[in-house]
């Protein structure tokens, strides 16, 4: 009877009595909704330990708890955060969890998420240098500090030493695909003005090529480019190589559809195979390329990070002659969702495929040559200042601290590596490059596991059991047709402990398994 | 001599003596920080009126204030946001600033960054369902109620009225852009199938057609997925039609296409052009298009949002008919960058281009059929929590307090537009629609501006006087030939007096000018 109770919607009324205007960005709610969301992260990093990685819940469980359809009226923000704690959390995949092992680790850091807190905030959108001058050039240094960590090549700086404009630079995207995608057609484009095609005609003709081991996204790329899926060659590779690309097959690939009147366009190189962390020759297959004039991209997403110190950066070695690289922060510097760096060496080439000049965004700077309009150098327009969360991990940590946190990470993964090698029902499958650790339940381990075949359905049983512990989350792969598990150290929040106590809930259900 | 001042070095280690291991995602650390960076917003909000909008900074200038070189030593937060502060924040754009009215405003809520921000934290990576089955499916009812309150059909939906599981569907991207690429390369496949081609041979046969006003960024994904640069269609418009695509000109340039033999694949309409706000006729392209079994993609990125309101649904008259739709909440529905909601009613049509299945993502849930994996309606894999921030500005305004929002801006810019009809120097160019004005000093206004040709300059002359005193940016574009400026309503912090002072600095300026 007029109770709080007895009337809901006028106890969801926020806004009282709707005298007031509607002020969605008012300076105290705005603090007051922050100082809630920043008490749900404290207490999200407290707890999130003990609640399970990988959520028991089945498909369609959220829309069952939550309502259908929108409210018609408003309602104080603790109701969205009511409902994020009651209902979202419980059905989250915790990748914040030191006991993520899966994938590889998201990682993140306190300056990372502050940082892009502020351009949440500041919400400019940065098409071009004069829409978001500050936004644009802080971009621009965050990725030269970065070439600068990472010991590229001056050509892909957008600065050089000199301190003049560079002809190379770089540009963040959201994902490893678009820089993929940016790239390919940047290629594609010039392969066909090289080939005389008349328009698009000659694209039948294109080929590209990648290690079977490359990301599946590199072939969706391709396709989405418009090379024909016929031209797109997966080249085999094996344990000799550890699943790292072959020259020597990619020469004989390329020559092949040279011989046959097709055009080698673009071939793909990566360092640290999402599957088992396979290492692609990067000197060896750009002077390979060389000889067809195609483009090369390194892709480096995952493990470019850890050649930020200087005993993992032979892996980028000959990176000086490739045309693009790109590198994910989101996933081993502790950057969040979503930064990917490409760096290509001819920042000409890409933006004359991707430029755009609507009479709404001509202003002065852009006319002047001088500025970088970063539009040009992505799929889309619009864009968030994704440079600041980025500068302020560097500017906050430095280098030391940076490289402190992936020999750390590596440190990790070396010691579940030792244990499992340590204990014969286990084999480690491929050489350990970084912190992903590959291995599985071997054949003649137990009664269990006789044959490859049964190891597999051995390791595939033990992976869903850990799994549903909720204490670890592991996903797998096949490296040379046999199922295998992956163990990817790095999770922010991870400690040795946190890998000691995975190694013994694996110890202990195989054990359980076995019997 | 020991001091802190003689010894910046040590001043600036944050971390004591390197004892204490290493830990970026400290609980307390996470909260000290950002409880630092809730103070820059609050601060930031409260002063942002009084900043210059456009800075007056020249190109290169932020490279000249912060170190070249990443810093190889840790620092205090403190001193990235005092950098923040002094070096970066004046050289900044200012989209939140009440007095911006260039483009199109980026709209933003204290619902919106604080959900935002929690993503940020949570840091999940949702490319398939088992990887984060909460943000799936947040993301999937964010988009189910967003589609309600646009009134789509239900064959948008991913859920059914009745419950079950739609045809339909939507996901949220970045950009527009990626919203056109991925729905042109599903229609690029089909007609590919459709015409009988063997691989892509048959692209250069594949015609797209748009209105000359559509954003230049169509023609660019039209580039990126190999559609022949000879075969991309722009359909004149003009006054008659207030810029909108006139259905006959565009089933003319159709049946001449298929008449000579190529398959005519795509068209987009918009619904509120980035130029004029022009809107073109939905269910008469849908009409026109059918005959020729190509795919329509309708682009209201920006006044998509309006349509939540009866008075502006008309505009979407027709939408049943066509094969997708995008809007950006992030342009006109409080929702920070980025977020930009698109959805199919035949799901299968994109997946079926978009797909991937690696051996490291394949699990039961996936497997199941039941499940919908984002990742498959989008150019990568790996994606951000965005949905997040959208329910969370649904949940908490509800529908009476959007559709407020968006009828306060309209009316906002209908006291602009009559404040412009009452000074006869000045004249609206194009019908006002939504909450962008365009409008110019007219020809025969005075000494300076006698011919058309005058008026171009004296209208180019009166933007740089306005965007150069920081008290109003405002950006341009051509309609008909003619230099028209845009006044584009709507950023979060405006209010009427906002507006009301940007046309007496205009009717001062423009008197000073013409003086």
């Amino acid at each position: 009877m007029g109770s709080l109770d007895a009337n809901p919607a006028a106890a969801y009324a926020a806004f009282a009595a709707d005298v007031e205007p509607f002020r969605p960005l008012d300076a105290d709610d705005v603090r007051s909704y922050l100082h809630k969301a920043v008490d749900f992260v404290y207490d999200y990093y407290k707890s999130v330990e003990s609640l399970p990685v990988l959520p028991g819940v089945e498909p369609g469980y959220l829309l069952r708890l939550l309502q259908s359809a929108p409210p018609s009226s408003s309602a104080p923000f603790d109701i969205a955060m009511k409902e994020l704690r009651e209902a979202v959390v419980p059905g989250m995949t915790h990748w914040a969890s030191p006991n993520f092992f899966a994938f590889f680790p998201a990682t993140n850091s306190a300056a990372a998420i502050a940082g892009e807190l502020i351009a949440s905030a500041m919400n400019t959108v940065g098409f071009t240098w004069q829409a978001a001058p500050a936004a644009t050039e802080l971009e621009v240094l965050a990725l030269d500090w970065l070439a600068q960590l990472l010991g590229l090549p001056e050509s892909f700086m957008n600065r050089t030493v000199a301190g003049g404009r560079g002809t190379g630079g770089g540009v963040i995207l959201g994902t490893t695909s678009e820089a993929m995608l940016v790239t390919l057609v940047a290629a594609r484009d010039a392969a066909l003005r090289r080939s005389g095609s008349n328009g698009v005609a000659g694209i039948t003709r294109l080929t590209v090529y990648a290690a079977d081991q490359t990301h599946s996204t590199f072939f969706k790329a391709c396709r989405l480019a418009g090379f024909d899926p016929a031209n797109i060659r997966s080249i085999p590779t094996g344990a000799e190589t550890n699943y790292g690309l072959d020259p020597a097959r990619l020469l004989e690939a390329m020559q092949a559809d040279a011989d046959a009147g097709l055009v080698p366009t673009y071939v793909c190189a990566t360092v640290g195979t999402t599957s088992s962390n396979a290492v692609d020759p990067v000197g060896a297959v750009a002077d390979v390329a060389a000889r067809f004039a195609a483009w090369v991209h390194v892709d480096a997403a995952y493990a470019g990070s850890a050649c930020i110190c200087p005993e993992f950066r032979h892996h980028l070695d000959g990176v000086e002659r490739v045309d693009s690289i790109s590198m994910s922060p989101h996933k081993w510097l502790m950057t969040c969702l979503d930064c990917t760096c490409l760096y290509v060496r001819d920042t000409h080439r890409l933006t004359g495929s991707l430029e755009t000049n609507p009479e709404y965004l001509k202003n002065h700077a852009s006319d002047s040559g001088e500025v970088t309009d970063l539009k040009d150098m992505q799929v889309g327009v619009g864009r968030r200042f994704r440079g600041l969360k980025l500068w302020m991990v560097m500017r906050t940590y430095g280098v030391a601290k940076l490289q402190e946190h992936i020999r750390s990470d590596v440190a990790m993964a070396k010691v579940f590596e030792d244990l499992v090698r340590g204990d014969d029902r286990f084999e480690v499958v491929v050489p350990r490059n970084f912190a992903l650790v590959c291995f599985r339940i071997r054949a003649g381990a137990g009664a269990a596991a006789v044959t490859e075949e049964d190891a597999d359905e051995a390791n595939r049983e033990l992976m869903e059991r850990l799994n549903k512990t909720g204490k670890a989350y592991l996903a797998h792969t096949v490296v040379g047709d046999r199922f295998v598990l992956r163990f990817a150290v790095g999770s922010s929040l991870q400690e040795e402990h946190h890998v000691r106590s995975a190694w013994e809930l694996i110890k202990k259900t195989t054990t359980e398994m076995m019997n």
